[in-house]
């Protein structure tokens, strides 16, 4: 089952080779400790050691670590074939990004005196933005050499640093769990590569696309991890104290309400009544994605309740009408449905966030402005204004994302970058040693 | 496989449709956020970040998270072909027990004028709710359809909630780890519903009520999760500072004396030596139940490590030969053996509680007293009478658990929510889309 | 597939209960709460809750927990029959170690006035010198009864008290992630145990070593969990501040740079280009394993990530081309390669140690020496001294492990401990009941 072209034998191990010899050398020019975890600059103020930030951040730090790596790359395990590629790629490209992240996100937003000073909170954006690259895998997963996905990360990390800064920095935008930032631009930036990269000869690889029983097992394991550690994720960079207690809270009740909604609507779109696996493994974490950008704010628990409803609804809707229309109509082969789970829903995070941006009040918020919309606060903009930078936003992200994929996907057809062939999509045989006994036990 | 009684098409959407939207409207009447998560009270007042009980008990909350979604979720799917109703139904029941036992413990023991505060506490106290309705999902799992267990989990939080304001509220009982108001309450709550639906012609079924290799693999999942994570559970709402801390080791040592004691058992009870892997996923965590109400106090480590001992003894004996006693003469059929994993663990639990309560003395204690009985610390009950009064505790306990398990096993016997027939219970097959494949997998 | 030799009836359980009632006495004996964890002790003075050393370092005492339980456990779950074993003995031998190394611990250096005096962080001690055993648990899985390694973790915890003893207390060694005193220790350890229990007959068995499909994906929960919480490890006991987040960091990029070159070597190591999973499960992990000792050193980021991409290329190496090399010639059946993830990768760790020590300057700690190196902080001794402390360390640790798994490899041959024949190694059933089903599952 291997030809020449998907050979990685030189490949796989020169992209490696170079791509970590060059962050080496740039890590070795431009970063340094930050003021936390350099030995001198920590001791020379007067602080108490639990004021030092990894107190606050290192355990949600620990959980977007559990959900990158094990949440996404068991979430994708689902396929019968292709276990070892998807926690295995996932595993290869999450190690290259967040290195690539650490200097890119450093380059555009951590530079200090021409260094880039790293800690926790660098820890935690760079596997951010990891997951926004994750999100972009899903949609091609099965059908990419990994050296093409070392390409698509090369790239995409670049990207995702470029709309984070013109957000998060240019803008003023507020986007803590990243309903725009990582999951709208991770999703369309996937949708777009693998609408360039389409194969209409797909179905000859059919009969793999698809779960036996124990792997749909596993993919439960990265889905109830990415559940679990959401209210982790979205609060892992707001401000300390009540913004991050918030934001947590927030993301799980609507998570809650979102699985709610999910159950629902599986079964009522089933002839016959019965849970289908796809949607509990995604649908459910809609909330998560929907909540993104508005968890931090005073979206009241039952706010965040609503909004995770209507996300579990969108998704399954997404799963069973849509996903079929746009593979059929617009050549959008999407493996792991991802405009379904990130991408309307992070539109609809994204929509949230705007209006309840654009309701702010000082009644509501407080002396807490300051940590949730500091522009309003310091009276540069006021409520509404900062409801339209969020909606703008949304458009940027998108505009980005499809743009970046749609250079990347042209890039990533060149055949040296060793994707299989329309017949063996899907099949961890060509990229990996596999004993034969797991023919004759998965078919 | 389907007939009309066990099609969810309409019935599993309208209840999880119906409970949602009264949740959210009941949320939007009666919760608020606490002045740990409102971002205008929190900075109302002048104090440190660090200081917001997030930092203090979020760590636990996401150990306690990952217990009752993970740990019991995969500790259930040893089961050959039920993998996906045990994670699944665990997954759809535990979403919504968390959302409901907010309200119904808010009522109880959390109005602030008219309203319900919660935070990181109240969010914990939910999941060890939840894990008390999913204790009782172990005594029935394979003869329920999920509109069953929405119903009994509806019912269940609630008795739950009254137990545990007539233990922590009325009586001042102490039960930080919850022998009493989660294992015991959530076992011997679903005993009763289990005899209730009592099954004469189970044995219809009897060839799927077994693991295979793999099944059993993925149950330790569930295992060593729930093991390493209850010192977390325990400690996760005790006072701030050395009681967390004392309470999480406590747990620690229990549990590691337990499992020597389950491994011993396992081998001296079989005729020809072999472990069961029964045994080992189940008895080796009573030493975390019996540690449940003692944990908080100074029951010293070597204490602990009797308690937890004790308890890998009972409830191996428990398998082994109390089981099949309940299941003959009393009708009790109890898939998952929750009666030696948290009925007779609990109850030991309870008793050592009692015992340590009645014995705690100014000397030992010191001003950490007021942390562990505050009753006796303010001199309003003696030392002995806090014994008398966690005694009683057990028996109120028991009291409501079997009344409420007897009068909702008989609401749950409505023909209308669908319940399996005898042939095909333990079969997911029912409620889940199941892919071909995995019949000839694990045939 | 039972004989008399292998039947655990007896012996087991007599292990068993007599290894844990002698550790009760003397813990009821020799053991105390520390002033964290006493009630009594904590309020007498006075300070913040904050300040409790719970709150430093629980969330990493409970990330190593999970690499221990968790991450050892599953990444021997790759052989296909053996399942049960590595995750059952595991969690037998561990759950015994951690009991033992709080008392062999304690007895070096822990006593307080005739008491070992307990808390989190002896408790992750404990959990690091279970490690160690777990380590040499991989040297010889498979062809060791349970009271076997019961029996060797006895002698090993004691040896692991001794050199650690030797180096950090009497030496004033550095090695905050066990380099040397975890993974050199336990690697050389278990592999002159084995050496000392050679099979030549072992070919016998040879089918049974191998993995199938779905247990190497079982294998990957191990590896990821154990590449995540890596960071927690090494910075588990450093000094509270920035030395743990430092080390963290550290420890991150070693990880990341390490799995580039690991995926790299693994397909330009094969002919056909192919990844290889043992390549993958392991190898990944020799730079958290590298990073042990300088991780809490200012090492930089670049440097750590120097040293990860070395030792994922040292580890691959050595699992292609040395092992068979030390398995035909020197006699060493190594059944998990621990000589290619932690031994040559723990004398990595330890010079790359030596030498950042020996370089160490006021000019890069400032204050901070007094955390890094206290005794180059003092005066006692200068940067380059301590620098040939560190590569004496590597050489006791050395002497220590191989003169101690010599003498407890003959004590292992003894025949009452039950140690499987060659024909039936790697084989659950001989310990385990194991249901039919699974004859059919994964022939």
């Amino acid at each position: 089952m291997t030809d020449v072209a998907t050979n990685m034998r030189l490949k796989l191990p020169i992209i490696c080779f170079i791509l970590e010899i060059i962050l080496i050398i740039l890590f070795g020019v431009l970063v340094q400790y930050n003021e936390e975890t350099d030995a001198k600059e920590w001791h020379k103020k007067n602080h108490s050691d639990y004021e030092n930030d990894f107190y606050y951040r290192y355990p949600s730090f620990q959980d977007v670590h559990v959900m990158i790596f094990i949440g996404f790359g068991f979430l994708m395990t689902f396929l019968q074939r292709y276990g070892f590629s998807s926690v295995g790629f996932n595993f290869l490209i999450a190690a290259f990004s967040l290195q690539w992240a650490t200097l890119m996100q450093g380059f555009f937003h951590g530079m200090h005196g021409g260094k880039i000073h790293i800690g926790v909170e660098s820890m935690i954006n760079a596997d951010f933005c990891t997951g926004s690259v994750l999100i972009s895998f899903g949609a091609v997963l099965g059908k990419t050499s990994p050296v093409q996905l070392l390409v698509m990360a090369l790239f995409e990390v670049t990207l995702f640093a470029v709309n984070e800064f013109i957000l998060l920095t240019l803008l003023g935008t507020r986007d803590a769990g990243g309903s725009m930032t990582i999951h709208t631009f991770g999703a369309y930036f996937g949708l777009m590569v693998t609408r360039i990269l389409y194969r209409p000869n797909l179905d000859k690889s059919k009969h793999r696309n698809s779960s036996v029983y124990h792997s749909d097992l596993f993919a439960m394991i990265g889905t109830i991890y990415l559940w679990m550690f959401w209210p982790s994720f979205n609060s892992a960079i707001t401000a300390h104290g009540d913004d991050q207690h918030r934001t947590a809270m927030n993301t799980y009740y609507s998570l809650a309400a979102c699985t709610l909604s999910t159950y629902g609507m599986s079964a009522l779109t089933a002839h016959d009544g019965k849970l289908d696996m796809v949607h509990i493994q995604n649908a459910a974490l809609a909330g998560g994605v929907a909540a993104g950008t508005a968890g931090e704010m005073m979206l009241t628990p039952y706010g965040s309740m609503i909004v995770g409803f209507l996300a579990g609804i969108i998704s399954v809707l997404g799963f069973k009408y849509l996903s079929p229309i746009l593979e059929e109509k617009l050549k959008i082969q999407d493996t792991c449905g991802v405009h379904n789970l990130h991408g309307m829903p992070g539109i609809l995070g994204a929509i949230v966030g705007a209006v309840t941006a654009a309701v702010a009040t000082a009644d509501v918020y407080g002396d807490g402005m300051k940590d949730v919309f500091p522009d309003v606060a310091s009276g540069k903009v006021d409520a509404s204004y900062q409801g339209g930078i969020q909606a703008a936003s949304l458009a940027v992200t998108l505009g980005i994302a499809l743009l970046g994929g749609l250079i990347v996907g042209f890039i990533l057809k060149l055949p040296v970058f060793g994707a299989p062939s329309d017949t063996i999509c899907y099949e961890d045989n060509i990229y990996w040693e596999v004993s034969l006994t797991v023919v004759s036990e998965s078919l």
